[in-house]
């Protein structure tokens, strides 16, 4: 099953709307077939191990990340192709929570006669598919927010220079976690500053994450490079009410996908602006920031990992910190995190913290 | 040595201004004597570990983390007792920089006889006594800067609201810092906000670092926590020529030690103000903040040792910084650390970085 996690790991950012599961068939203690999610989704991990195996799946034990889909959807159940292939014995690590499966994907394995065993790993397959389990039952997608800070929690000078706070291996490992994501996300201020466009660089990636820009206004041109390259990998652009309509034209001319979100306040109501990704299958999003849009996720509690890289140096009081105004009236209630790992990532120092 | 070494750290904070040493005698494969240099920075480590080792050190090894001194201070040279115990072996870690010693302890006891090996554990030796060393070599003590902050580097709420960022282990490792250094150190700023008493609480503590104020014009009152308890503990309190009289007669009542500092631009020179407080004998400072103070050590580059205590919390840009302005120009001028340690107390993360 670890096997079986760990070659689902490998469709991350690249199967949703669809789970990245893997999958391990297991004749007489030979790995006979290996599979994952392809990218887009299909064909499912199920289809691929089974595909390698061939003959050797009869009568042989099938290890899969996630409970085989039990409909027909773009391709047909893979409980069925289980079934089909002869395997003897399936060994899940969670339940789909999918209403169109939601058990009956093992329930139509045990009537074929296959002994089923869930719950293997169920912890670890739970983390491993946080992003479309969250979507599957809240209609919000999984958001990590990054940040890239100074000791003093800077993010740039008073001028506003921040190339680079953080080393190369950091930025490096910053391309491999924009990969593992369906999408990246920033708010309008950082790209009016940074001009990024949010690829990922040399990683060997074929593939590019969704590009998702936070602009009430459409503040953001459509000459810039998010703007001139909207053709060729997506960008969605999440926007008020109040955009002006040259604006939205012109954004739409680049190929970029807009969509039009309410407000609160005079921004954007960023929990129905994530209920509207969710709603077009993303799981994944990493948010990069800037200050504001950090500030907002963590207040709305709709942040649900923050990764900090931290760079040993100092910028001062007058640079500019990570994180907007959070409003808070007392210090009990400041959003609270637990450390699940520290490392030295280069020069830098990497943290993940989950809220509590 | 590394005996030696350890038996040496159990003296920091309190044998100032003498180096913290220790001593182990070996005769024959058996540890005939320990000693660490005494509170107060004598006995030394020589003594005390001749004297546990009597007749034994006849004939033994002794070792020593620093070259034994030569010199008639209040005490005879340990020099000249490890010649009278007869030890036929020296060996040591450092040769002491102190100009009354530099070499000589080795030669007096090259002379008479005994056998000297130098450098053993040099690094480690010469980092356990980095405070001492730079106060012979540099007329400066080492100063550690503690920083206690939320994720986003924030030191307390917009309302002023610090109490507490961190957790109750870390705390109580600040405790423990303070016990290890001379003094420990803090800005007018935050004895105004805190009014802080800067003890060693619940540590068995028999002993209390001198407690230092920077506070150009005296404005902290002697009425404080630091007033009232500076006839039990040592204040000694750094201001500028322009403190008004009354306040430099009413603090001076209360038993604490006013030093005239010189000022730049307003603020009292740090630079001059560390060498004054070396001057009587302090090696090895800690400070508590504020951000002013923390600012202008990082500035003047007189922060040897950077202590991190991050707290798994968030509080945003109202927040107050852990650190004023540096007035840097460029990202390039930020001063550059490298981490040395990161580690979780309780549930907050420590972290060491040193100045490149």
């Amino acid at each position: 099953m670890a096997l079986a996690l760990s070659l689902g790991a490998r469709g991350l950012g690249r199967t949703w709307p669809n789970p990245a599961v893997g999958c391990v068939i297991v004749q007489r203690n030979r790995i006979v077939g290996r599979g994952w999610t392809q990218p887009g989704g299909r064909p499912h991990a199920e289809v691929m191990a089974l595909r390698q195996a061939g003959e050797a799946a009869r009568g042989a034990t099938a290890y899969v990340s996630l409970e085989p889909c039990a409909h027909h959807g773009k391709t047909p159940p893979c409980a069925e192709a289980l079934i089909a292939a002869g395997v003897s014995r399936v060994v899940t690590a969670l339940e789909d929570p999918d209403p169109r499966v939601a058990g009956r994907g093992h329930a139509m394995l045990r009537a074929a006669g296959i002994e089923v065993t869930e719950g293997v790993m169920g912890a670890e397959a739970a983390e491993a598919n946080a992003g479309f389990l969250k979507r599957v039952t809240q209609g919000l997608p999984l958001v990590t927010l990054k940040l890239a800070t100074t000791i003093d929690g800077r993010i740039a000078t008073a001028s506003g220079e921040s190339r680079w706070i953080t080393g190369p291996e950091a930025r490096r490992a910053v391309h491999g976690l924009r990969m593992s994501h369906d999408a990246v996300m920033v708010g309008a201020g950082t790209a009016l500053a940074d001009d990024p466009d949010l690829t990922v660089r040399d990683m060997g990636a074929g593939h590019q994450p969704v590009r998702i820009l936070i602009d009430s206004r459409l503040r953001h041109s459509p000459e810039s490079r998010l703007g001139r390259t909207a053709d060729q990998h997506p960008v969605w652009i999440c926007h008020g009410p109040g955009a002006p309509t040259a604006a939205r034209e012109a954004w739409a001319r680049t190929g970029a996908l807009l969509l039009d979100c309410p407000e609160t306040d005079g921004r954007i109501d960023l929990r129905a602006a994530l209920a509207l990704l969710a709603g077009r299958g993303l799981t994944r999003i990493l948010c990069e920031g800037g200050a504001q849009l950090a500030a907002s996720l963590v207040a709305g509690r709709l942040c649900d990992a923050l990764l900090l890289f931290q760079a040993g140096k100092l910028i001062g009081a007058e640079g500019h910190p990570a994180l907007g105004p959070l409003g808070l009236p007392l210090l009990a209630a400041a959003p609270r995190f637990r450390m699940v790992a520290a490392e030295a990532v280069g020069e830098d120092l990497m943290q993940r913290w989950l809220p509590e």
